[in-house]
């Protein structure tokens, strides 16, 4: 039996659910891996804050070094989420020689660089499955069971909250707003959405995750990111008609040497493995040239589904030997010879309100036309007060010549209300 | 960079497809974990068949000692199938002391206890992601990422051809002997296709599975086992109407120290994550005490998806310095302890014929309440030559007791047609 002396950094939600898992599991664990773990500090704001587990307040302290630089301590796991001062501790850790284990997809994205050169420098072990989606062991499976493949493609739902927001619009036919505040009183959106909301949160993950597919760093800054907040149920309503359903879906895709890394509201066929994917879900779809199409759904986020994946890396990392970190060199910049394109290309849903006059059409499709592009479906609804509702979804196109049409298109006899891409 | 020395163990469908991929992608192996293969010796049974891959002649051998005994090969992958003697060369590679990568459930599900034995004894890695599910990470998933999970249950589409005859009978309305003639056509299922119409394949890797996920051997012969010969276009449209997909799933699920183990045609519910795979697409569905709901999706099958695996397990093989076996006592017995029961709980969908005469339907009603099951939905369809068809679906229920009920039921008036379990 090996005894592995552990400390926390942070002890909120997620930290609470790994220090439940460690002590009901613990026979299992000792039975499984031959390893006690032993939690030895934790290291919180706040020694006297009431807390969903009951942690000995002997084990609590304030100071990061009785965790960071403590000699005994071998593993030291990360709760506190945001980038500072949650990578310096990291940092710390990492540079005496610890295994770091982290939930934090944020402080992971943003300075994996700096992290992972001082885990090789000081041979210490590196591990972040938490980080991304949760319970679904995306991390592990991208570096382990798929480097026998080129991954051309990733779209996943990422996101719970935005998740849950999408689907409950969809199913009930309510707009953003309602349903935000909905999940807010819920527990299910943060009071600030900001970093749900508006994709960032999905992003970060991105980051992390096309990095690990494509073998080169893709840094978080080189993500297009647009959020949910714009989403109308006109247009999730118009979508379901056509047979698509609207997701916020993180997007990165590789063609020879030219990647895109992206964020957005995306309407994906109802067919589509991820358009039943609904609630607090998230799942991962991806396709590599020898596996084909593979996909993981599970829970993304949660106190137990998060502690399953720290506890899994604990174990992981004690059945090493040697730690094991992604090959590719990780600065914060795109890797060279990669180029990242904001030209992308798919279908695109773009609706329109048209004054209803003759030529009006004539001129939306002359347009689009002349960015060559051609339209797969259109619908014209009744004119309501003189204007005409036009929803149509185009073949493959590239987002700049979209742009390019709409923006002739635009005019006083005609508003675009909305352009989503549309993927399969 | 290290060179590591490979040998075959047959040269089909599978070995083609690995010998492909270490091919195409020697440089990406290579740039990711600075490891080259180098594939020395290829047994075949006959060096003169015409192979899909240009395999060099002078690989090519008849004798097993070439490739199990060269001290040079470090790594023996088996794509052979069947028991014998895939199980004896394998034995006698691991005894050798090298690394077995299999993709042969048959021969792991009924000689594991064997081979494992064998392994731990020599030190000597054995790797089978490739025997199960194809390039689905269910095994990796297993031992490496849900180690920090009680497992409650498991349920999988595990074999592509019989999914791929369902969906096409759902689809089309067709009977099986029709699509069964249609997917033999194809080359989608074999001209004697017992091993998957039957179950026997789902059942090999059920065992596998369901081993893993207990953390204690469930020997292939405690399985339940029913294929899909038997299954109606009638049924299959029956459950469409109550909103009932028909899956032929294998099903794993432990409650304390009692666990059940069986494979047969599932009706489950048309919103249940499985319920959406179709073709010959796989899937495996679980949940964790820890992590809930999870579902891993992706190919089961097919040259190039299994060579996906083959070689995961190779380049995750030589990035251990020590092997990874799982922990429990494999044996060939089920665990101590354990007991398996043959009456699960779920619901039942019941198809019946009765004669069209006052009292039938009452009597029904009473042989199932006299076992204390409940009715959830019933439906009555027109007489036809003075026969109703009745079809309802139960509450939850034992199998055993619907198997008394149904005999019960069972009379001049009334024919049981069919029972088919359901789950959610």
């Amino acid at each position: 039996m090996r005894k592995v002396s552990v400390g926390f950094l942070g002890c909120g939600n997620i930290g609470c659910g790994v220090w439940k898992l460690l002590n009901e599991f613990k026979a299992d664990i000792l039975h499984r891996s031959d390893v006690e773990f032993d939690v030895k500090r934790i290291l919180v704001r706040d020694v006297k804050k009431k807390r969903d587990q009951v942690v000995p307040e002997e084990l609590l302290t304030t100071d990061p070094a009785q965790v960071t630089d403590d000699p005994e301590i071998e593993m030291v796991l990360e709760f506190m989420g945001g980038e500072t001062p949650a990578t310096q501790y990291m940092l710390r850790a990492l540079e005496m020689g610890k295994t770091v284990v982290t939930a934090n997809k944020m402080a992971l994205a943003l300075n994996w660089h700096i992290l992972q050169a001082a885990a090789e420098k000081h041979g210490s072990g590196l591990y972040y499955e938490a980080a991304v989606c949760g319970a679904i062991p995306i991390i592990r499976t991208t570096l382990d069971s798929l480097m026998s493949n080129r991954i051309e493609e990733m779209m996943g739902i990422v996101n719970g909250t935005t998740n849950y927001i999408l689907t409950r619009m969809s199913q009930e036919g309510s707009d953003y707003a309602e349903v935000l505040s909905d999940a807010q009183r819920l527990g299910l959106a943060e009071p600030d959405p900001t970093s749900d909301v508006e994709g960032f949160d999905a992003a970060y993950k991105l980051s992390i995750l096309s990095s690990l597919a494509f073998h080169a760093r893709v840094p978080f800054d080189v993500i297009y990111r647009q959020g949910i907040t714009q989403v109308s149920a006109a247009d999730i309503a118009f979508g379901k008609e056509l047979g698509y359903t609207l997701k916020l879906l993180a997007i990165a895709k590789r063609s020879g040497d030219v990647i895109d890394a992206r964020v957005h509201p995306t309407f994906i066929p109802d067919d589509h493995p991820l358009a039943s994917v609904n609630g607090s879900f998230n799942a991962i779809f991806l396709h590599g040239h020898a596996c084909d199409d593979m996909m993981l759904f599970g829970r993304g986020a949660g106190s137990a589904p998060t502690a399953s994946a720290v506890v899994a890396d604990m174990l992981y990392a004690v059945s090493r030997d040697t730690p094991r970190h992604p090959t590719f060199r990780n600065t914060n910049e795109l890797a060279e010879g990669l180029t990242v394109t904001d030209d992308w290309h798919c279908s695109f849903y773009v609706r329109l309100t048209a004054s209803d006059r003759p030529g009006v059409l004539a001129r939306i499709t002359a347009c689009l036309g002349d960015e060559g592009i051609s339209i797969r479906n259109l619908m014209q609804r009744d004119a309501v007060d003189g204007h005409a509702q036009i929803v149509l979804i185009t073949h493959d196109a590239g987002e700049c010549a979209i742009r390019k049409a709409l923006a002739a298109i635009a005019s006083d006899d005609v508003q675009v209300e909305s352009m989503i891409r549309v993927e399969r």
